[in-house]
Order: structure tokens, then C-alpha cells, then sequence
């Protein structure tokens, strides 16, 4: 339906051009982030810029903030990629507690350098994606079941590891989302080390 | 303003009467709730069943997500109170990690009990109340510095109270957030155990 409201005015692209084209556009849109912020994104300078008629940019996103939520999903795969076959400890090969500090810490890095985009990539009618928050607690449910089958753990052994990786995605997110909602501070950084070492302790005590 | 638009029919009330008039709605909500249920009651029904009027019972709670929001506050009020002046382990008097497990074992009874009328006393105009959030925060801050200072819990000091205080605050209430928010499940009592223990599990890992 959508090719009939807003005709492209050349022939049905092959699926290898809209991959192409896809490519161009997460690209583009990046690269204006990077320069412009977000706030400067729109669907016609990202069509002017990508050289690409409106139309294909308005069928790739839907909305503006289908073009953050690509890049967003873009960026998400990378880092599940990076934490499935990534160099340890985030990526396989270390002790499973150990992996569990680095996924917490690289996560609250991740979702620090990635807020101004996650907030624009929701809009009012969408529902907030769960996707990532689901595979932060798969992940962090998967160590706590290795780390209580392991050698050294003794002490998860008998735990509820369904319960345990709730509440340990949710004091892993909380204290992010706390900040990523109040206004912006100056000591930014204090803060990411502050939560990041907040996880790391928190770990440590839970499993340690 | 709204007096002018919702003539009364009779003298501007004394603010005894006010008084006794918000009990006595509060009292009668409280009854077509537990009898009827929360999605029975509408602001007609409230006005006809205690036999005030319209005018009266519209000034009162505004909408009729106004009217569980005010019988919520009631039974917040009296929840706070049983903490803060109730009888131990909940109120004063037990050691501080004894207070802390008790604290979040009452709170998932109490957002359980109290599920359906939180979810009715929200509308979609007004944003979620955070104000019941808080108080779990700054309780459970409360104690994790009392017990800090203890003598018996050395395992917390030196921790960084304020973003350990975040984190149980959102480990407390992630799993009922998930619970209440799920297609209702048979096995409920057994949940909700499961809950509390989690809960009673975490504290000990963390304090104990």
C-alpha cells in the first residue's frame, strides 16, 4: 500500500539495492547524529543528504523515530555480538561472575552513550521495546546458571536463578534510568563509574 | 471555579462536614470495591450509594481514577505508618536486616493486595505517582544506614548505601512489576512466596 501512496518514480528495487540502500541510510543517519545531534534528524534531511527520494526513506522508518530505533537495533546487535563471541570477560572465556561484572559495566557504558538516541527513538504511539532488556536478563540469568553449576560458587547453589536475574537486571537498569531521567549533571563520568562500580559490588556480594 | 459549575443545591458545606463527607465516600468506594469490585464503581454509582451528590463526589476525587487514587493514598498512608510506628519487625525495634527483609515482604503483599486498584487509579492523563517509590527508597536507605553503623554487620561498611538503596528499591519491585503486569497465573499464593523468599534471599546476600 505504502508504494502506492508515495510512488518511487523509478523501477521496484532488487532486494541487493535495498540492503544497499539500507546500508546508505543507517550510515547517513549516523554520521548526522554524530555532526548534528539528534535533534537535526529528520526524514527529509536524511533523504536529501542520502541522495534517496523521500519515499524510500519514509517506506525503510516508517517515522523519525523508526530511523533511531534502526540504529539503535543496529547498535544492539553489536553489542549482544560482542557479549555472545566478543573477547572475554564481556565475551566468552572467562570465570562466569567475572563475566557478569564486565556485561553490568558494559552495559551502563552502553546505555549512557546511547540515551539521547533511546529516548528518540520512541515515540507516543510505540510501545517501549522490551527486546534488550529481555536478552540483559537471558544473559545475566545464563552466568548465574553457570556460575552455580561452577567449582567456585558454592554459594548460588540452592538460589531461585529465575528471581535472582530479575532483580539483577532491574538493579542494573534502575539506577541508569534514575539518571538518564533527572536533569543533566556535570559529574557525569563520577556518576557512570559510581553505578558501574555499584553493580560490581553488588555482584560481588550477591556471588561472591 | 468548580463550585460555580456544579451548583451544590445547598449551603456551602462546613469543613467538618467536608470531612466527615470524604470518610464517609472513602469508606463507601472501599465497600463497592470489595463487594462489586473496582471495575463497578463509577462516580454515578459512588454518588448514589452515599447518597450525596454528584457535584459533591466530583469536586472530591476530580475523575474516577481520582476516586482509587485517593482510597490508595489512604491505605499508603496506613502501610507507612505500620512501618514507622508499628510493631516489629515491620516498625521500630528489630535489628535493622531483620527490618529490611520484613519491609519488602509486607510490600509485595501489599502491592499484590492492592494491584487492581493501582492499575484503576491510573488514566492516561496523569503520569504515575512516585511518591509510594520514594518511600521505599528512603526506608530501605533508612536501614541499610542503620545497619551500616550496627555492630553486627560489618559487611556494609564502606558500600555505597545510595546506589544500593536504587537497586533493592527496583529488585523489590521488578518481579511483582512483572508479576502484575503477566496474564494472571493460577499458582498466585505460591508466586507471591516465591517473591517474598527472593526477596529475604537477596538481603541476606547483600547484609548479611
Amino acid at each position: 500500500m505504502d508504494q502506492a501512496v508515495i510512488p518511487l518514480g523509478k523501477p521496484q528495487p532488487e532486494r541487493a539495492d535495498a540492503a544497499r540502500n539500507r546500508r546508505h541510510l543507517l550510515a547517513t543517519a549516523r554520521e548526522m547524529v554524530a555532526e548534528l545531534g539528534v535533534d537535526k534528524v529528520t526524514m527529509d534531511r536524511l533523504a536529501e543528504r542520502a541522495c534517496l527520494g523521500k519515499g524510500t526513506v519514509f517506506r525503510r522508518f516508517g517515522t523519525r523515530a523508526g530511523i533511531f530505533r534502526a540504529l539503535l537495533d543496529d547498535d544492539e546487535t553489536a553489542f549482544q555480538q560482542s557479549v555472545l563471541s566478543g573477547l572475554p570477560p564481556l565475551g566468552p572465556g572467562a570465570e562466569p561472575v567475572e563475566r557478569l561484572i564486565a556485561y553490568g559495566r558494559a552495559r551502563i557504558c552502553f546505555l549512557y552513550e546511547h540515551h539521547a538516541l533511546a529516548r528518540a527513538a520512541l515515540d507516543g504511539n510505540e510501545p517501549i521495546p522490551v527486546g534488550a532488556r529481555n536478552a540483559t536478563q537471558l544473559h545475566i540469568r545464563m552466568l548465574l546458571g553457570c556460575a552455580a553449576h561452577g567449582a567456585g560458587e558454592a554459594r548460588l547453589r540452592g538460589a531461585d536463578l529465575d528471581t535472582l536475574a530479575v532483580q539483577l537486571t532491574a538493579a542494573l537498569e534502575a539506577p541508569m534510568l534514575l539518571f538518564l531521567t533527572a536533569p543533566r549533571q556535570r559529574e557525569t563520568p563520577e556518576l557512570i563509574k559510581r553505578m558501574a562500580d555499584g553493580w560490581q559490588d553488588l555482584v560481588e556480594r550477591v556471588c561472591g
